[in-house]
C-alpha cells in the first residue's frame, strides 16, 4: 500500500497521481485566495470566522499531505530538508505557532508550492531549455546587469547635481535620486519625481538614450538564447 | 443564379467577390463609427435621429447579407452555428430585440466581423505562419505566463506589507496592491499608486529587475519563433 | 563649368561634393535652430530682429542652392517635380509669400531636407537593407497593425462600459476612451486617465496581458528581419 | 620584490592578484557609499566627522595604490596619461585640492574605476563579443539614431502647433515640446505634460504608432547581433 501511495504522491504521470497533484494545487490557490481576502479592510466578524475555518481546514489537509510525503519518502530526513520539504513545512507551521499577526506574511510563501507544477513532464522540458538558455547567455546577462547598476548610480548622482537645488525635497540625496533613476530607466514613470530644470531634462534625455538599450537588450538576449536552445533540442 | 451569388459571397478571390467583401467591411466600419458617435454626450436630437436611421439602414443591409449567406450555404444550419454565422447574427439581433439601452455593448462585437478580412488570401498565409509560431513557442509562453502570474501575486503581497501602514488607502489589501503590481510590471505607471516608504521602493526595484525580463521576453520569443516559421516556409 | 558644378552638387563622393553636402546640412540645422528659438515666448525685439536676418540669409542661400540644382539638372522640370525638389521649394517659398504667421509650420518641413543625408553611400546600404527587411516582414507587420487597431478599439469600448458611470468626464465617450487605450497599450501611462472601478481594473489587466505582446512583437519582427537581411548581404 | 608586486598589482589571474583587485573594488564601493550618505540632508556633525575620516582613509589608500602602480609600471609616464591612470588620479586629487564643495561631483567618477573589473578574464570575452556585435550592427544603429532624432524634433514641432494655444505654459516653445517628445517616445510618461486637445491626442497616437518601433528596434538589433557574434565565437 505504501508503494501505491508513493506512486500517487511522487509521480504525476499516472491519472491518480495527476489528480492528486491537481487537488493539492487547487488547495494552494484556495489558501492564497483566503489569505488575500483576509487582508481586505472592514471585514465583518462572520466573514472572519468563515475565513478562519477555511484556513484551518486547508492547513489540516496540508499537514496530512506533509506527513504522507514524509512516510512515502525513501529517506524522510532528506525530504524534510529538501527545498520543497522546507517550503511544505513553512506552509503549515505558522498556523500552529501563530498568535497569528506577524506570521501572515509567511503564508504567502505557500505560493512557492505552486512551483511543484513545474515538475509536470512537458513544462519540465521547457524549464530545462530555459535553464540552458540562461547558461548560454550568462556572461552577457551579468555584464549588462553590472553596466545597468553603474548606469543607475551615475544617473542618480547626475540628476542630484542638476535638480537638488530646484527640488530639495524630491531629490534630497543620492538615495532619493536613485528612486527617480529606477522609475525612469525602467520607463515606468509614475510621475511622483521628475526633473524640472533645463539641465536635468537634457541629462534625462542623454541617460534614456543610452539606458533604454541597457535595460531592453537583456530581454532580447534571453529570447534569442531560448530560440538557440530550441534549435539544439530539435537537432539532438 | 444561386451558384453565381455563392461565388461572389463566399470567395473573395474574384473581382466581384472582392468588391462584395470590401463593401461589407466598409459597412462594418461605418456601423462602428456610428456606434462610437452615439456614445458622445450632449448629442442634439437631430443628430440622434440621423444616427438611428444610419443604424437602421446598416442593420437592414446586414440582415440581407445574413439571409443571402444562409441561402447560398450548402448546409444553412452549419453556417448558422459556425463562429462567423453567430457573430453575423449577433450583429443584427440586438436591433430587433432592442429596447435599445443595455444591448448597445453587443453592437461593438460587430468588430469581430472584421476578422473575415483575414480570409483574404495573402494574410491567410501570415496568419497560418503566426499560428505555427505560437505552436512552436507554446510551452515557453505558458511557462512565462505562469511565472508572470506568480510574480504578480508575490509583488502584490510584498508591497502590501511594505506600504499598507504608510498608505492604508492605496494599498488597502492584496487586491488593491495587485493593481499596483499590474501597472508597475507592465511599465505603464499611471502614477495613481506608488510606494513611498524606503522598503517599498527597494522592493519595487528588486521586483522590476526580475519582472521586466519576465514581461518583455515573451514578445521576443514570439518574434524569433515567427522568423523561424518564415524560414521553414521558404525552405518548403 | 556646368559639369564641374554638377559633379559637386549631385555627387557627395568627391571631397568638394562632400563639403557642399555638409554645408547645406549645417545650414538646414541652423535654420531649424533659428525656427525653434523663434517659438520661445518673451523674446526681446532685438533678438527677433537678429533671428529675422539669420532667416533671410538662410533662405537666400537656399534659393541660390535651388537655382543651382535647377541649372545643373539634366531635366530641370523633372527635378522641380521630384520629391526632393518640392521639399527644397517648400523650404524657401513661405518666406517670399509670407505675411509670416501661419506658414511658420511649413518651415519645419526643412527637416525633410536632412534626409538627403541618406544618399551618402554607406548609409544608403543600411537603408536598402532596412527596406528589404520591411518587405520580408510586410505581411506580419500589416497583420499586427490590423490586430492592434482592432484591439485598441475593443479596449476603448470595453473600458467605456466599465468606467463611463464612475468617471463620466474622463471616459465621456468611446473616443475619449480611445485616448486611454492609446496611453495604456503603448505603456506610456501619463496618468491623466486611468480606471478606478474594480471591473475596469481587471479589464485593464486582461487587455495588457494580450496587448503588450501585440504592441511589442512588431519591433522584434523588424529586428529579426533586419538580421536576416544582413545574413543575405554577406552571402551574396 | 618590484617584480612580485608588479604581478600582484597588474595581473588579476593569480590568487594574490585577485585578492588585491577585489580589495580595491571593495574600497571603491565603500567610498561611493560614503559619498552618497554625505548627500543626505540633516546629518549630525558627529556623522559628518566619521564620514570625513572614512573619506580621508580611503583617499590615503587610493594614493598608496596610485604610487604603487606608478612604481611598478614599465613606463610610469605612459600609465599616468592612460585612461585608467587619469581616472585613478581624478579619484584622489579633489581631496587634496579641495576646499571641498564644488569638487564633490568628481568623486562620483570613482565609479569609473569599477570598470577595471572588466579586465577580469571571463567578462573580457563577453565585452569583446559585445564590441563585435556593435561593429556588426553599427550602420543600422546610426541610421536608427538619426531617424529617432528627426522624429523627436518633428514630434516636438507638431505637438507645439497643436497644444501651444491650449496649454501655453507646458508647451511654451519647441524646446518645451521636446521634453514632452522625449517622455512620450521613450514611453516613460511622467504625466507632467500631455496633450489635451483632440488634434494633439490624434497626433500623439500617430507619433507613437511610428515611434515605438524606432525606439524599440535598436535593442532588438543589438540582441540579435550579439547572438550572431556568439555563433561566430563557437565556430572558430
Amino acid at each position: 500500500m505504501r508503494d501505491k501511495l508513493k506512486a500517487i504522491v511522487e509521480q504525476s504521470g499516472t491519472p491518480a497521481g495527476f489528480a492528486f497533484a491537481m487537488s493539492v494545487q487547487a488547495l494552494i490557490v484556495l489558501s492564497l485566495v483566503t489569505f488575500s481576502i483576509e487582508t481586505l479592510p472592514n471585514l465583518s466578524p462572520a466573514t472572519r470566522r468563515i475565513l478562519w475555518w477555511v484556513e484551518a481546514a486547508t492547513v489540516g489537509l496540508f499537514t496530512l499531505e506533509f506527513l504522507l510525503r514524509l512516510w512515502v519518502a525513501d529517506r524522510p530526513s532528506q525530504y524534510a530538508f529538501s527545498f520543497f520539504g522546507m517550503v511544505d513545512l513553512a506552509a503549515i507551521l505558522p498556523f500552529y505557532l501563530a498568535s497569528g499577526f506577524d506570521l501572515r506574511a509567511i503564508r504567502s510563501f505557500r505560493l512557492l508550492r505552486l512551483f511543484r507544477l513545474i515538475k509536470l513532464a512537458r513544462y519540465s522540458k521547457a524549464v530545462r531549455r530555459f535553464h540552458r538558455a540562461l547558461i548560454l547567455a550568462r556572461e552577457e546577462l551579468v555584464l549588462f546587469f553590472c553596466v545597468a547598476s553603474i548606469l543607475l548610480y551615475l544617473s542618480a548622482v547626475g540628476i542630484y547635481f542638476f535638480e537638488n537645488e530646484a527640488q530639495p525635497k524630491a531629490f534630497a540625496s543620492v538615495f532619493h535620486s536613485l528612486w527617480w533613476a529606477v522609475c525612469t530607466l525602467t520607463t515606468v514613470g509614475y510621475g511622483d519625481v521628475y526633473p524640472i530644470t533645463v539641465g536635468g531634462r537634457i541629462f534625462t534625455f542623454a541617460v534614456l538614450a543610452v539606458g533604454l538599450g541597457v535595460v531592453a537588450v537583456p530581454a532580447g538576449i534571453v529570447a534569442s538564447a531560448l530560440s538557440a536552445a530550441r534549435d539544439t533540442d530539435r537537432k539532438v
